[in-house]
């Protein structure tokens, strides 16, 4: 089912599983899953996965490394990799893209709800709403997010511009999330996105 | 406990049941669900259904029917009707009025739930927001949205005057919809409602 | 699990429940719940729940009574709780604070959904839409509402401020929800909440 790795992220992730413990000298581990039918069979290049990693690498100014996989819209499959990415790679973030809108083959939020100890329903609220303000079929997007143990995993939608946007929109609540869910402490570079902690958290 | 119906939207129903493809030249059909224990009864004129046939005459440009019915608040019976009008009647869309507050007969957002294969969060939230412009006590809506096979189910308030702020609002998405579920294309009259699809789609 | 309790809320509470109607004379009987594992052992002033009395004291200007509790982050403990103060103290309204982000231990929304009937999801909306104006941190909070018989319970954030912002945002839907559901007639002060009932209502 892996198609796509990213060789650094596996050994980080190898390492970092080894040791259990988060120290600041390792980079983060933030899992990118293309969710693709056709980009899973080679058909299509997958462009949601190279966008991700790309406004990742703007808005983030902590150490982090990828690790990237694409899988076809199978919720069973969907849900593995995302077992895999949060419990062995031990990403504290995990951005999936695509199969989040109503069509039969469209199961990644029911897929991330299958994984997930708690769902976090304000996720997809302001990344529906931020998305509404472009188009008005934005509330066609059933992108939600949840925790998976000490993961964050939201789901975007698979247009590249959306995926900024959306991603733009919620990225300054991550960090301190993530935090609070006992993962590394992240951050973002503050021109492009202005990460929020609480005075005294 | 079909109290209402439409002779023509009946007989479409049939037809293209035996044909079961949608080809340009059938009319859409649109189910028109009134819950209600006053109106199911005869204690109460309908004004829901009728409140919503009109404002779709208004809103659709391409050829559509209706199949209406009148059912009252118990969940199971409501499930039953958004079944037949789905699988039986082959409506692409059905709207439902009635039933979405917080009595303890308003379950018209369950019975949905219970016949639907996914739920689409951002229909209930844009409606909520659209009416909360008018009334605080819009936060009581409990109404929702979902997809059960090529059926897109949506429920509307009771109130004529809400039901036209809140199918106003979310009408501009709906013909894009039915078409990612395998649906007929339907058109709306530029002047009233804007429908959006995406450019390629 | 009470380790703090209000003398006359008690004693109204049983005397309500031995009449078990809501006559005008009776004072409404509002439960308080602070959900803290810090608070509940004492080891931490309870600040959310005071916060909700003070500010309920503004609010209301029917009479009213508060049923307060401490109940640590345990999602059994937190779900019997709820049910004592819905079934045996026939709180017509309780308001928890805290237990609503995504840390491990934060479980008060799932205990909600675990005692409730129904759901209303354009509580949490709201709450969330209004933080989101202050913190962009507020898309965190999973906070949400719902009925278990006669008695609307709503979840607050765990923060003197922010409990302001979302128990103000919501209240004024509160009454007209409580009458909906069977219990009485709440009023507020006029120049602090305007709460709303429909034409009609």
């Amino acid at each position: 089912m892996i198609l796509q790795s990213n060789s650094l992220a596996e050994s980080v992730a190898k390492t970092t599983a080894k040791e259990s413990d988060h120290s600041m000298s390792q980079p983060a581990i933030i899992g990118i899953l293309t969710v693709s039918d056709r980009a899973s069979r080679g058909d299509y290049e997958d462009r949601g996965g190279p966008a991700i990693q790309a406004y990742l690498t703007e808005l983030m100014s902590s150490p982090w490394v990828s690790a990237a996989r694409i899988v076809s819209d199978d919720r069973h499959l969907i849900a593995a990799e995302l077992r895999k990415l949060a419990d062995e790679s031990q990403c504290c973030l995990i951005v999936t893209t695509g199969g989040t809108g109503p069509a039969v083959r469209d199961v990644t939020p029911e897929a991330t709800g299958d994984v997930c100890d708690k769902m976090l329903p304000g996720f997809g609220e302001l990344m529906r709403k931020v998305s509404l303000e472009k188009v008005p079929t934005a509330i066609l997007s059933r992108q939600t997010a949840g925790i998976r143990g000490k993961t964050l995993i939201i789901n975007l939608p698979g247009q590249p511009r959306a995926i900024r946007e959306c991603l733009g929109a919620v990225m300054p609540a991550v960090p301190y999330c993530i935090e609070l869910i006992g993962g590394p402490r992240l951050e973002t570079a503050p021109e492009i996105c202005r990460s929020y902690r609480p005075p005294g958290a």
